[in-house]
């Protein structure tokens, strides 16, 4: 079966490559802000290719064509790539095909690399020039065929701008901006580049619905001790919003100003741009006038650290997502094997639960619903042709979350529908060991998701187990469900789990063809105690949702693990019981009887 | 009291400062080579302020004078500072004064800034240059009043080279240079510099006495698919190693020639050098000329993976030095409270027992011997004033090692000489379970120390405890005690731990001036399973010698911690019994005896 409509793209594509004198034209996904979910107007990858997926590279030169994705889409590539011309590589694996060897190998020593400056990040095109310059190979920003070729292209996101109050984000934008314009001080420098679209709507104490299950505006800010600038759609802008900014000293600029506002900045400025978030074409305009202060954005780290409102917030939006759950729970406990359920149908369900709560606005990510097999892609989604029947027995491995105008929410569990072998007890015990013992945790001042990741693991790694994502991401605020800086994971990191953080605690086991096994909750640093070695921190779990016991080989855990455990189902208990329908009621007691 | 020889040494350098118009000199404690224990003659630092310890830096101005050191030298440094016009700045606390920033108010805006050029790496010193570059201070390389101002500077090391032989080394010159030059091709590159003493021994398959406690010779080395050049004094070189240096095709030049060398290489040269460990003055060189492959050396990955004679080698060295220790422990045990016995004379008395072991060659650094508070100072070195008796109570810390032609060891064991409090065995029973996460982890392919370190604090840090310092360093093979790339360390470090490599495993605790304990052994990375997750690793405990279970509250061990202590105490018994005296032997007995 070929795929015409790619395969037609690609040779499009070719012949304005042969035309500009390019070899190998590298095509990722991202938006010039470097989201995560860009805008569909932006998603020139899938356009190219036909795959959808959240991450991955294309790359394409006048005689081969591939892509690149990670453990999460490996089997979603290949099916979407089949009939097309392009080549799947497998990402982040110890013997991948690094895409800048093969990116080298086709372009060949005095070829010509072609990419999008917009992209990728200032850092990420700083190494790849050096990179390509090293072996002979010059970089090209200035040949963007996907412009010209993609006639039905998306616009520019039109959503209106929404005022964000005080009585949910919990400090005001002049709070806010003078905070940053002080750290930005300290740092040597008078202003900022806000470049994150989630930084911008923090900072601006704005949202909006320009992005699939991110509530945010499309648009640039910049900060500095003089002037309050964000370049936006005016269209955007209502004249609330209008009166909202001019009230707060906040310049309107077009969405495509912000390249010319950057080159006439006068030349003693000293701006602040995260050059790991921010765009190569903007961060190189303020380098290249001596003006690049090259530091993380004071604004992700302010962000990251929830005040009492957000935090109060959290809890009461993951309060009102627990209710609907073990609604969900209880519907798929007391009607598998009577009714027939797919994995589609369950998400559809499970939304509904979610929409009766108050405060819903909508989904915080494409509820993940994996029957057995299914449920070892890490991040599957179910479509109508591979939409599994669930059956009374083994896991669904169930992955989803709300966003609240109070909070976003992101739970996993892993649902046992009927029989389990003795592996799949053995595999969800050994992943709430590592969840249990990163919940458990204590740690210094200091301390970085890195050096916690392997908590996680070491029950998994003992059995020769070990999953290919990280153990945690931050979680934003009615924003991102990905927010950073913080997470938990393999790679280093070097910000430090403070206080007010809320980050996830998911390990999983994935057995290809076979099961996988997530279990996920939230969780706040908090202060423990202080010792002559300095202060303390441990996790409080926030996420309210009975681990079902059923899958659980108590043989394996330790006393202190049983302890956790039940202590954890005796709070859920008590927090949702009042706010459940009877039979949900009694259901829930079941769920959270302690074992032993 | 006054230090009228350091405060006149500080007057002298000041006055060459004004002269020359410079604002602040900074004074780090490093040679040419980087090395951890740079010889006399580049130990300008200690010169310049009398502080003897192994890291730190001054810093000078025309008013001010204050010198840097961790957590190591807290003690030492301000104790050796007394009477002189410096101030101590504590390093590595989260409330630490930063060099820089303190470099920077001294200077002041417009200010001039000197520092050797040589004294640190070019990631460094290019850090150092964009930092002051920012907050508008010159930085200049060409003032070295040190140069000038002492007059009995000891001469460049001028011991004679020794040939080290393939029935050590596992590996000829030759097939070395071979691999090296692989893979310098393979990353794009044709040569490779030599600026790590070890590097350099490692590679030519030389050692020397050049620099105390590690067998090297002072060199550059450059090799590349044309050349292969040592640069090096020539009255080191005898006539046998000058026929070993032309059978192997080696070039000999002087050790100054080594900049003019680099600034005439051919300019398609492409060299890689390690910016983190060479020096600024030769890595600039290189960048000016665009010949720089800024990368970690191929030389260090190939020295810190063991061959088999290497691995074979220390396993010999380790059993040699079991005995020594046991030797020693047996004495300690057996006199203490009968005899005399100070921290010096236990460091003396141990080192005559390694003496008597074959293939000893000097001690691979200086014994640290602390009894009770002085346990408490981490890289304690007793003087003569400082030198306490030791009491049949509380713990003495003993950490030292040796140099044998075979291999290099290093151990620490906290001994018990009589009564202990209820404290003292809590936290030798914490350190020890975090010393036994270590020796039991199990991790994928591609782990880094980082990742593990946290292992060995889990149980300290429920307890509020923490150490300053890191878990584990890699060892050399008859050559540096501290070798690298890989670690296990709260900081990141991207090197996994493979197999064949050799590393510390020395969780600690101290409590300032009551007691410090600290467990020490070398563990090897084995393979372990390989599952369809990849390989996976653990670690086998190369170093023989008991843990001292007096000292161990075992109500706090799991049956694990215990079955792993007990397993290794019959190993240590099986394989040391056979070579001890009969007393020795029935002693070891008992302290290898099974606990439940």
């Amino acid at each position: 079966m070929c795929n015409n409509v790619i395969n037609s793209r690609l040779e499009s594509i070719r012949s304005l490559m042969q035309k500009e004198g390019i070899n190998v034209y590298m095509v990722p996904n991202f938006d010039p802000h470097l989201s995560e979910y860009p805008p569909e107007r932006w998603n020139t990858r899938k356009w190219a290719t036909g795959f959808t997926g959240s991450a991955g590279c294309a790359v394409i030169s006048l005689t081969n064509a591939a892509l690149w994705s990670d453990s999460r889409y490996f089997i979603q590539a290949e099916k979407e790539l089949e009939g097309t011309n392009y080549t799947f590589f497998k990402d982040g694996l110890p013997d991948s095909v690094s895409i800048i060897d093969w990116v080298c190998e086709q372009a060949g020593k005095g070829g010509v690399v072609a990419a999008d400056d917009t992209a990728f990040s200032y850092n990420e095109g700083a190494r790849m020039k050096e990179t390509f310059r090293r072996r002979g190979i010059e970089l090209r920003f200035d040949f963007n065929p996907i412009d010209v070729l993609w006639n039905d292209r998306p616009s520019i996101p039109e959503s209106e701008v929404m005022l964000y109050t005080t009585e949910y984000a919990g400090e005001n934008f002049e709070s806010k901006y003078n905070k940053i314009i002080e750290k930005a001080i300290q740092r040597g420098a008078n202003s900022v580049l806000l470049s994150a679209l989630d930084d911008i709507a923090w900072a601006f104490n704005i949202r909006g619905e320009d992005v699939k299950f991110n509530p945010m505006v499309v648009a640039y800010g910049f900060l500095s001790d003089s002037k309050r600038v964000i370049f936006i759609e005016s269209k955007k802008v209502s004249s609330d919003v209008a009166k909202y900014f001019a009230e707060n000293g906040i310049e309107v600029m077009g969405y495509d100003k912000i390249e010319d506002f950057l080159k006439i900045l006068p030349s003693d400025s000293k701006v602040i741009a995260d050059t790991s978030r921010a765009n190569y074409r903007l961060c190189n305009i303020l380098s290249e006038k001596g003006c690049l202060i090259a530091e993380c954005s004071p604004i992700t780290m302010m962000k990251s650290v929830k005040n009492n409102t957000e935090i109060e917030g959290t809890r009461n939006a993951l309060t009102r997502d627990g209710v609907a759950m073990v609604n969900f729970l209880y519907w798929l406990d007391t009607n598998i094997g009577k009714i027939e359920m797919s994995e589609i149908s369950i998400a559809d369900k499970l939304r509904s639960f979610r929409a009766e709560q108050p405060l819903f606005m909508g989904e915080s990510f494409g509820t993940i619903a994996g029957y057995a097999g299914h449920g070892a892609i890490v991040h599957y989604r179910a479509t109508e042709e591979s939409d599994a029947k669930l059956q009374p027995k083994g896991f669904v491995l169930v992955d989803s979350g709300g966003q609240y105008l109070d909070g976003t929410t992101d739970i996993t569990r892993t649902i046992p529908l009927g029989e389990l072998t003795e592996e799949e007890k053995k595999c969800f015990t050994l992943v709430l060991k590592g969840h249990i013992a990163v919940a458990q945790a204590q740690f210094p001042h200091g301390t970085r998701g890195a050096q916690i990741d392997a908590f996680a693991r070491i029950a998994l790694w003992k059995e020769g187990y070990t999953y290919n994502h990280g153990t945690g991401h931050g979680i934003g605020h009615f924003l991102n469900v990905h927010e950073g800086p913080q997470n938990i994971r393999l790679e280093e990191n070097p910000t430090p789990l403070l206080p007010g953080m809320m980050t996830s605690n998911e390990p999983g086991v994935y057995l290809s063809d076979r099961f996988g096994i997530r279990t996920e909750n939230i969780i706040l640093t908090v202060e423990k105690c202080d010792t002559e070695f300095g202060k303390f921190y441990e996790f409080e779990t926030m996420t309210l949702c009975p681990i079902d016991t059923r899958a659980v080989e108590t043989s394996l855990l330790t006393e202190n693990e049983i302890e956790w455990l039940n202590n954890y189902h005796a709070r859920v208990y008590s927090t949702l019981s009042p706010l459940l329908g009877s039979q949900q009621c009694e259901w829930l007691k079941e769920r959270c009887s302690p074992i032993k």
